[in-house]
């Protein structure tokens, strides 16, 4: 080959590369919280650390009924009365949230608390803790704050929490190494 | 370094660089719906419609409970006993899909979806039609059909929409970025 | 350009099509089986049966409630008295999961298995015996066990199950072409 035609194939490659290096996906991990029960927020938070511990970088975004378990139930927000009627039925908090299996009128969250204590498991609270320690950001979806009438008042001191739409999410999952929505 | 020996180790080079090219991830988003209800079916059209924004090529695959969302209450097929006793219990469209929380007794979605249209958010029907125009394609579970009972004549008239077995499905998100079971 | 430059060139182009070598998704999906209704683990299993069959190497994590999927109603287990009061609560094996809709006190879950009959779709444990034969493999989330009571002894014999933890599961799915949680 000659010189002149190595040169050509060599800059080509080095182009195609840098097209991969654009396209590969980061170490990253996005998980779309939505359901909001106590399992299922546990299960992400269980994740979320175990992604952060791999050195994964890590964002949730929290979305419909998963906004309620962002709640502070110390906290209070003045609300209009539709906003206040969802605000009535929807958890207050995570020490609220119901099992999505089990529920038996409130005894079945207390029986899987007792029993994550008993065999050492973090419980939710001391999860969201130390994820807020390792750095896993939370994002907070303003439609579903509108829909159910969720004030930023009235949400958790979290370190690394802001408010983002649909937009901003989509564009987080699009290199990112994997993304569920649970 | 020999002219030879960099012919060879570029040849070489371009040939693995072909193997990458084939393997990274297409700007390609996969959903499978599963679930059918309201909440769940408006989230699954959101992020949709929020990736073919970024112009990102989106496929649907709808299974098991969601197809019943897609039946159109106008029409009708002819059906067997147990089709028809099955058909009777899966809700007749998207107006008829139940909350996965909050249902109470039907009260539920249509707060939400009073709520959603006071914030000006689409409504289910809404979102739909705009997949529809943005070119997002919904793939029916030609299993999950014949399983509910659930005939093509009674589905709705969606312009990018096609009948696949579980196949098809994993061919289909075997290359996307991202693909989500909700 | 000079030789020595296009050695130089050659070399670092090898160092950045390596790291994007050891980046690049695997052909491997991960499952992780949470909710543990009949018609998810149904789900999960005819998508793990569909990429072994596209050769994709399939591992499923069975977590939560779907652990108690994997009990075999034939073996018993010595418990203490939190874990056998969760024992009874927890479906013993696949004949008596729940659907996740439809329930009707268990009228549900025959109708959907006889209809499958019907349109000769295999049964669960049909599905099951393939994945064991198709070498697709199933982890427990020994976390889960503790949690719920559930005992190796109990569980049915699987040919490639094991025991593992978080960390394990997030190694798993870190290079995996697509990872869903369901």
């Amino acid at each position: 080959m000659a010189d002149n035609e190595m040169n050509q194939q060599l800059a080509n490659l080095i182009q195609r590369v840098e097209d991969l290096e654009g396209k590969v996906a980061e170490d990253h991990l996005t998980l779309g919280v939505m359901k909001g029960d106590l399992d299922y927020t546990i299960a992400a938070f269980i994740i979320a650390l175990g992604a952060a511990a791999y050195d994964m970088k890590v964002d949730m975004f929290f979305t419909f009924w998963a906004t309620a378990a962002l709640r502070d139930p110390k906290k209070k927000a003045k609300k209009g009365f539709l906003d206040t009627m969802f605000g009535w039925m929807l958890p207050r908090g995570t020490m609220k949230l119901p099992l999505s299996k089990m529920q038996m009128c409130g005894i079945g969250p207390k029986m899987i608390r007792s029993v994550m204590k008993l065999h050492k498991v973090q419980s939710l609270e001391e999860l969201m803790a130390e994820a807020g320690k390792m750095g896993v950001r939370i994002h907070v979806c303003t439609m579903s704050m509108d829909v159910m009438g969720i004030k930023k008042e009235e949400l958790i001191d979290y370190p690394h929490m802001d408010y983002v739409g649909v937009g901003t999410f989509v564009g987080m999952f699009d290199r990112a190494k994997q993304c569920w929505f649970m």
